[in-house]
């Protein structure tokens, strides 16, 4: 489980440093599909990762500034260094006793869901995955090399 | 492991009926970013899955049609089905025994690689969530609902 987290956030400091590479303006440019702009895209992914397991797993009292409150590269970054800061330690404490333990979401329609933990981390690492993936199609669409999305290569097993 | 592969076989199905409402023109447009074509892009996703752990972590002898051979949705089709056949077994039967074992893999250019099972077995992973990110912004520019990426609500968890 963790080595999918850790290319997360691996690949996550990667766009963040190519965001580097581009204008303000392409990053918050309407694009087709997705959350259609770079840089909310890159807020989604880590509000998203905070809110499940900082939020749910953890049961902590979180609060997920609105977009306009973090609207700029440094902004979003600062949020993502804030929020990994409040859920890796659980990440890289998980073990197989978790899989199992239950959840309850309320749904934006007041609803009550039940979902198990090993459900949440994979719900939260394919999350990621997908959107970065979305990125990559709007980088090509600016003319610019993507992130690399291989796993293998990373150095993720070296240790 | 396993969850994300029945995550992703299960969003590749979705992908194929998406495809049946698709006319085969827009499947074998050229589009811009990651292998530039939808039916291609699905094409892909098996042929990785399938060189990696049946030709890579199984060590059988397979062969990988090129596109041409295959070029129509019911003949990617088959041919997952096909691929599922073979690796499907080898992915139901993971325990984390196998996490360390090498495979050397032989690159391209004629080097030899050594990878972990499980660094394989992850990069499958995170090698198909990636590509249909991408095939959901093809989606929407063609003016269609894209599959849904969410992993929570696919009953994956409910046995």
């Amino acid at each position: 489980m963790l080595k999918l987290f850790e290319y997360n956030w691996q690949v996550r400091q990667d766009w963040f440093d190519w965001c580097e590479t581009v204008s303000e303006e392409e990053l918050l440019k309407r694009r087709t599909g997705g959350i259609g702009y770079i840089l909310p895209t890159l807020y989604h992914i880590v509000a998203v990762e905070y809110g499940w397991i900082c939020g749910g797993l953890q049961e902590k009292a979180i609060v997920i500034p609105p977009f306009e409150e973090v609207a700029s590269l440094q902004q979003i970054k600062d949020f993502s260094a804030f929020c990994h800061a409040g859920l890796a330690p659980f990440v890289y404490d998980w073990n197989d006793s978790l899989e199992d333990r239950i959840m309850i979401d309320i749904t934006d329609t007041g609803e009550e869901e039940a979902h198990k933990y090993g459900e949440v981390m994979r719900h939260v690492i394919a999350h990621e995955i997908h959107h970065v993936g979305q990125l990559s199609i709007w980088s090509r669409e600016l003319g610019k090399k993507p992130v690399s999305a291989n796993l293998i290569g990373r150095g993720l097993y070296d240790s």
